[in-house]
């Protein structure tokens, strides 16, 4: 019998609401059978959608929630009004409690990210959490965080992103011993800000277990898949995601003029439809819509809030995918060993360090 | 009678020297015939490449260099061998001496930078210069910086980029009163790191002349042309500048993937060939090459490192407008001008900051 997988749906995130989140999970389950929703939010607006779905229906509980937290609100702002009784709240508290294996939200990053953190808290030994996005790259994919959730970083973040970013690449590429770099100005080992050398420094020194260090990765070496995973702080994460993915429009725009432009280029068009279906597909930014939080007791699923339902979907089934390979469990275990072995590789002539 | 404008090339510059370098100031005097040369470099090496050159031979003096600064020495170490005997240095020099209108190298950006920095000095009342580079958009192009000079920036830095880009905009954009906009994770004010916001309070209070602040751009807005200049500091703006051109290469991997997959594919590639060749150049980052400094005392070009001579070209070529146009005045008008205005609007109650 298949493992069922629980997830709790914040059904009013997002910038359209349980007109974009309800069909979302609708086609999930057509693609995994195995998924139960707990859909949280204004429970006649989510009916109104999930009528149209009788088989989701079916596998849905709802629970009620007058409140849904606003896309521009401050965290502060969010929590103010939206802290045990909003969609979103709710949705994670299901997690808390045992009642999903993840929960999924196209709302308010910020809002997400600090009721994420009061109501599962952060694991142990990891100072903060980080949102960890997956890139196409020509080798395949590539994990890269952090791409929001936290503004800055210091060497010892940037370290616990490596380990936590190892920890998910090894079940979403299935790769025992991935590849890490850092994203910096320049390959060699003078260039960039402080926090990114101090940070090279440690990965390169303390050799930690899980995971192999690649050095430096510039802006063109994501793509070019020049490390399984490419580690940043949450500012320019954000924006060098946001830019790649604006990158692809563009030239999508500049594909679509370019074929309709002359009789000669429509028909040449019409001819190699499919191989224009394969290129759509390989850049349509939804395939890759669902970013993970890593570093809580708990999974969490940020969706963009601007997305459709076949982008929402994907998310939905990216939370499937991090409860049913026990995320968790396997951060916990990378984040223990980096541990011990650093206490390991610790100076035994100092007590104090060995004894930490 | 045209215009003459003499360039001075660090021709032993970039992963490839002369063998680029040559053959692409031959590629920009076959386009813009009332360019001159100073070569500076290994004259023999020099001599070989432009032996093929005839006109380029006859349009060009050169001036022989044994030193080249090597590609990844830091900017302390090239100044110890490079000062005043490297290519690099040499080619700045002519441009201080006024025996060149512009400088223009496909070296060691760091290198470069120092250089131009001891050798030109920085601009009265600009703090450091900067690197701008043009970016493609869907409106057209826009002048984003910094894509490098400087790592890190305060709220006065990233006001300084404003000025100077806007400077730089109205000349390559042709645009009276441009749109400025600060590259942050959200459009929301809360968003952001400090510097950022404060950076947009200033802006936004100021309302100095020359450019109307537009707010904050997102990553993926670059691209759809959200605003005619872009504003971030160098770290972000350098891996920023490199995602997109990373990610255009790598859609254009898929692209010749996918067209030559099928029979039928291929048959729509031939016919739309001449689609294929549009999107191709659109899509050829070689035909942005060449970033400018701003904020020196003369015109210097840094060019991409890797490029070839159509690349190369195009970074000449920059360095030809930017002359022409007179770039050194535009800047130091519009800089002159934001500081009279920013005195001039200082609260008149108070004789200290209206003195200033």
């Amino acid at each position: 019998m298949a493992q069922i997988v629980r997830i709790a749906i914040d059904a009013m995130g997002g910038d359209f609401g349980p007109s974009v989140t309800i069909p979302g999970c609708a086609l999930a389950l057509d693609r995994q059978p195995e998924m139960r929703f707990l859909l949280v939010g204004d429970e006649k607006a989510i009916r109104a959608e999930l009528d149209k779905f009788p088989r989701l229906a079916e596998r849905s509980e709802l629970r009620h929630s007058d409140v849904a937290i606003r896309m521009d609100d401050k965290p502060s702002q969010a929590l103010r009004y939206g802290r045990r009784v909003s969609s979103m709240w709710m949705a994670i508290e299901a997690v808390k409690k045992g009642e999903a294996d993840a929960a999924v939200s196209a709302g308010n990053t910020g809002a997400l990210m600090a009721m994420a953190k009061i109501c599962l808290r952060t694991m142990a030994r990891v100072e903060r959490p980080a949102l960890a996005g997956l890139w196409p790259t020509l080798r395949g994919h590539s994990v890269v965080l952090d791409v929001g959730a936290s503004i800055g970083a210091n060497a010892s973040h940037l370290v616990d992103l490596a380990i936590m970013g190892s920890a998910m690449a090894r079940i979403v590429l299935n790769i025992e011993c991935p590849t890490v770099g850092l994203l910096n100005v320049g390959k060699e080992e003078i260039k960039g800000v402080e926090e990114v050398k101090a940070a090279a420094a440690i990965l390169r020194e303390s050799n930690l277990p899980g995971f192999e260090y690649a050095g430096f990765v510039e802006g063109d070496g994501i793509g070019m898949g020049a490390a399984d995973v490419v580690v940043t702080e949450g500012f320019t994460g954000n924006i060098v995601l946001k830019t790649a993915e604006g990158t692809a429009k563009q030239i999508a725009a500049y594909l679509k003029a370019a074929m309709s432009g002359s009789l000669l280029a429509k028909l040449g068009y019409l001819l190699a439809r499919g191989a224009f279906e394969d290129l759509k597909s390989k850049m349509d930014t939804r395939s890759i819509n669902g970013g993970v939080f890593l570093g809580l007791e708990g999974v969490v699923i940020k969706s963009h809030g601007g997305t459709d339902s076949v982008g929402f979907a994907r998310a939905v089934e990216i939370g499937y995918e991090m409860a049913k390979s026990d995320l968790l469990n396997r951060i916990r275990d990378t984040v223990a060993l980096a541990h011990q072995f650093e206490s390991g590789s610790a100076d035994p002539t100092n007590p104090q360090e060995a004894a930490q």
